[in-house]
């Protein structure tokens, strides 16, 4: 593509509930910035606002820890609800260090404390977490369908999320969920400049992308928990973040 | 920030040979594209045009595998020159398999090979391998300083690769040099929604730009070395891409 991308803030979102219709507050945003969405556009929505529209919030003092998760709070220096939901959502501890727990959470994304977030909650009805939302592809495609259904336009969702990496510092922005957006866009066996068949060349178009809208989105006081990425092709795309997942028989960092 | 972030290819770029002057070939690219530099845009470059354009072409039947390296050659299935080179590279082998050599090489960045590339080389005068620059922050700056020189503009300049990653499938841009560009953009210390103090929130947006400016490069024969990135305020950051990389003291994934 020689197309040029507009990365575009969608400021003015009203803090989200649950049970709020998404589609319908990101539709009222693009009205009041006088945006009208083209085929090919995709929303790129934070995950914390689709956890919270799905109900995903927990009160800790609801949540009770297994002998499990204290004896690992006790090693990790950590609140032991919170690592007891940390366990609930994962299916492995891949890494444990004072302040730091990395799993395979449910959804096999590997990352510190399986996503769970206690900042930007509102705190009024006791401490609570935020748990990332039960299947993000299922949650891109709702609503994508509700956004495609509304404009008639052909759109692509991401929802991202703020992941640490090994080796570097700094987050970047991840596509956990996504729906109508080529993730993999593979090119192996196209031939180089000079002819020569390139071997390993499968970009995360997905990954890119979150990372990109992460850049105006913002994660402190800004409010501005969704993007608008606009310049791709539309795409019939089948493929869904999952798809991200490096098997871990192919894995050499687990 | 809530401004816009336009991602503009710059095709038309020649073929770069050593010797190769980037900041003119970019300033005629731009030229041509009738594209004028503003405070705050950020070039993004492929590391490859920059390692070609410094003479980091190696011709491989000049390269003697000393016994390591034919040795990691036989055990990983690669070519004993190339292997070679990885060693003559790297500070660390941090894990191999078939096919598959995963360094710290000489700068810090850990990731396949080194970053010695086979592909898009003219392979006319016999089989060639191309290296990463000397010190690709250097480059980026001495390109800056002459992109700056030529324009009177406060620019930023970023060096990238396409990196492969743990536990995630398919490639992300990354910045390995950059020169002007605030690398990590640390945002604890702040206070969320809620007046919650945050407590890990570091974006990397050095990596973030490049993830993003990949996108509309390519890699395959569409010959797009480079993307032009507006839409951030002029940045008077000291920071380099080498602050990146996370001390090996913390890091649990060695």
């Amino acid at each position: 593509m020689h197309a040029a991308l507009t990365i575009q803030p969608l400021p003015g979102i009203p803090l989200v509930s649950s049970g709020d219709d998404l589609g319908s507050l990101l539709l009222d945003c693009l009205a009041e910035l006088r945006l009208e969405l083209v085929d090919g556009d995709i929303l790129v929505v934070a995950q914390k606002i689709v956890s919270k529209s799905e109900g995903r919030l927990v009160q800790l003092d609801e949540v009770t820890p297994s002998p499990e998760a204290v004896a690992l709070a006790a090693e990790t220096d950590k609140d032991p609800r919170i690592v007891e939901l940390i366990l609930r959502e994962s299916t492995a501890v891949i890494r444990k260090a004072p302040g730091v727990i990395i799993v395979r959470n449910r959804l096999g994304i590997i990352g510190a404390n399986a996503g769970i977030d206690q900042s930007n909650i509102d705190h009024g009805a006791g401490e609570c977490a935020l748990l990332l939302p039960e299947d993000p592809d299922q949650s891109a495609a709702r609503l994508r369908d509700s956004l495609q259904q509304h404009t008639g336009r052909s759109l692509g969702v991401i929802i991202s999320d703020s992941m640490n990496r090994a080796w570097r510092l700094g987050t970047l922005g991840q596509a956990i969920g996504s729906s109508g957006v080529r993730v993999l866009d593979d090119r192996r066996g196209g031939r180089d400049l000079f002819g020569r068949e390139l071997m390993v060349t499968i970009i995360n178009r997905a990954d890119s992308i979150a990372a990109a809208a992460v850049l105006v989105m913002g994660e402190t006081a800004e409010q501005v928990p969704a993007a608008l990425v606009r310049g791709f092709p539309p795409d019939d795309s089948r493929q869904v973040a999952r798809q991200s997942l490096r098997p871990a028989s192919e894995d050499l960092f687990l």
